[in-house]
């Protein structure tokens, strides 16, 4: 492995408090030269999808040898175990609770480890606390590791069984398929898991959501001012928007509503 | 041009999910040594005139040899051009719907291009989604100028011609101004775009919003707890705040309201 | 003094508009290999004591020699002064109007000095805004301590008093406890100013508030999903939480209310 220095977060601490200020403090006490970068934070408190979905799609725009922290852990101090994984030259830490699987679903490769804080007494961590393994865990072993002090091999037991994710992955059939909005940009644009290959047939594309039916365009710009549209956007999912407006607020939909592609309009 | 290694970003991204943290990727995967730094990303959806505002005002407290992305694009995808802007030491790239006017109107000799990604060949960009340019090609072509392996003159056609800014100028007449809220921190200050300048030779300068004549003040701290004062802010403009309390809420104010500035009070 | 370069930012700047970023940029534009880093920008407005609390429970996490800024002053402007203290191998440098009261009260051998710009001549500060102190006055001080340019005894006039702060410490008496809750995290987790260790006797501690009887549990996960606990948090003082759940909403608490600790339930 050849560390980059950069470890990113994913969590659900938001902005208020020092939480993820002190983790980076904790990672640069160990490892001065590594560059945290704040992936996002405002993930639905207890909500591991998110990140997941986040972390697997977002990973790739980051130098390869980079460490992607993933904090969303109701279970923080109880016996849920900590996975570190090793795939497409990058390392993932997150506990094991579901919220990898969107990565390890698609990761062949993929080679994982069950963090077992016993083997690391060369890092002289204190005594976790009960509620902030984030600090006590995630970031001194991501420290550590980025500066090359620590060998992946080393962090624990191998093993190939993890949680399974809490949202099903999309069902695909002929001309239809179902899936889940995962996320709600700051825009208000309604972000599912439905790949834009899972829909590569089709000849006229619709989505279908809280009872509307919506064409896809290229752009938001496409469309007229208010108007819902789909797309496939950034990161190769569909997407349902409303131009220069928020869909999440026009259709009063949330994270974990369905929905559904098809092959044209019906009545 | 030295360039300092220092990058800015300002958009309207907000903090849920990991776009401006992609763009830190993309920069750091292209350009280790630079520093990307978070100018503002809680502009409002789809406003421009915010983001101009607050990178003109903004840019001169950063090393000279910066440059500062801003992105508030509702028009991403479509035929609207990207400007680069060479002025007073500093970088500039934005789309070019306005977003820069509040600085090219000030900017004498700045230098302007339009971004054409025909003749950046050599940065072997990936084909840019039609969504997130911001990463595709604001976060890339600012790393390589950063990295001074991108000439500033070879980023595309030279253009003397812009998209002009989508709020007018103040309107000074004797005795009087009329300028607009631009923008309104977290204490719920109401800031304009009027200059200190534009009332220098007021005897008695009166701030008028909503239906309130306000008296002019040095500091917050010279008002009693929950009096509204006016004052000239930090930035150089005239601001409408309430001591110890939110001029934003007490006033019912919005971005866009008028701001007059008379001289003297009036029945 | 050995210096890391690490300067903390904490704040009620909120994340709208660009105030912290122009502090960093001040800090970078004198010191380019400072190590900016946001503590915590959302302490409610104008409130000194979170601000406080979160900084003198957070600094022992970054590296020593780390300058730490913190910036709640609803009195910028007027006489109040600003204050530099080195105390466990850190400096704090915050307005004096009670702010850095939790941590000074604690710090036994703590050196305190008034910021006396008159004496910095050398900075070439620009004259300091009204409003904005802590681009004008905190930045450059910080930048020039870390980069080792400025003596830590010259930036002003020693002296051994400071404003109280703005909570009464709790009130400790025989099996029962009565502080007060100083913060409440993204989570809605209700974070009190009472330490473990104040309630190190009782044999069944339980957490009063709102007319809730609360028990203590060690972790969050060994709750039933909605049930209210206390617990010692990570920082070592007691917490009030709900389980995937916010406590906040369900005891519709608000910072500065109590939080009363007793020893066994009461009819």
């Amino acid at each position: 492995m050849h560390w980059s220095g950069v470890i990113t977060m994913t969590t659900d601490f938001g902005h208020k408090g020092p939480f993820a200020a002190v983790m980076r403090g904790v990672i640069l006490s160990r490892n001065p030269d590594a560059q945290v970068i704040d992936l996002a934070h405002e993930i639905p408190p207890h909500w591991p999808p998110e990140a997941g979905f986040w972390v697997s799609r977002a990973y790739p725009y980051f130098p390869p040898g980079s460490i992607h922290l993933a904090i969303v852990d109701p279970g923080v101090g109880t016996e849920r175990e900590i996975l570190v994984v090793e795939h497409d030259g990058h390392v993932f830490i997150a506990p094991d609770n579901g919220l990898l699987a969107p990565l390890l679903k698609r990761a062949e490769n993929a080679r994982i480890w069950q963090l077992d804080i016993r083997r690391l007494k060369a890092l002289k961590l204190a005594p976790p606390s009960n509620t902030f393994h984030g600090r006590d865990i995630f970031a001194p072993v991501a420290a550590e590791l980025a500066a090359g002090r620590l060998p992946l091999t080393s962090v624990g037991r191998a093993v190939e069984e993890w949680t399974p994710a809490w949202l099903d992955e999309p069902e695909v059939s002929a001309g239809k398929v179902t899936g889940t909005i995962v996320t709600i940009d700051a825009f208000g644009n309604l972000i599912s898991d439905i790949e834009a290959s899972m829909i590569q047939g089709f000849r006229e594309p619709v989505a279908r959501i809280a009872g509307h039916q919506i064409a896809m365009l290229t752009t938001y710009g496409r469309a007229k001012p208010g108007d819902l549209l789909a797309l496939v956007n950034s990161f190769g999912v569909i997407e349902v928007a409303k131009a220069e407006g928020s869909a999440a607020e026009g259709l009063s939909s949330a994270r974990g509503a369905p929905l559904v592609m098809t092959d044209g309009y019906s009545a």
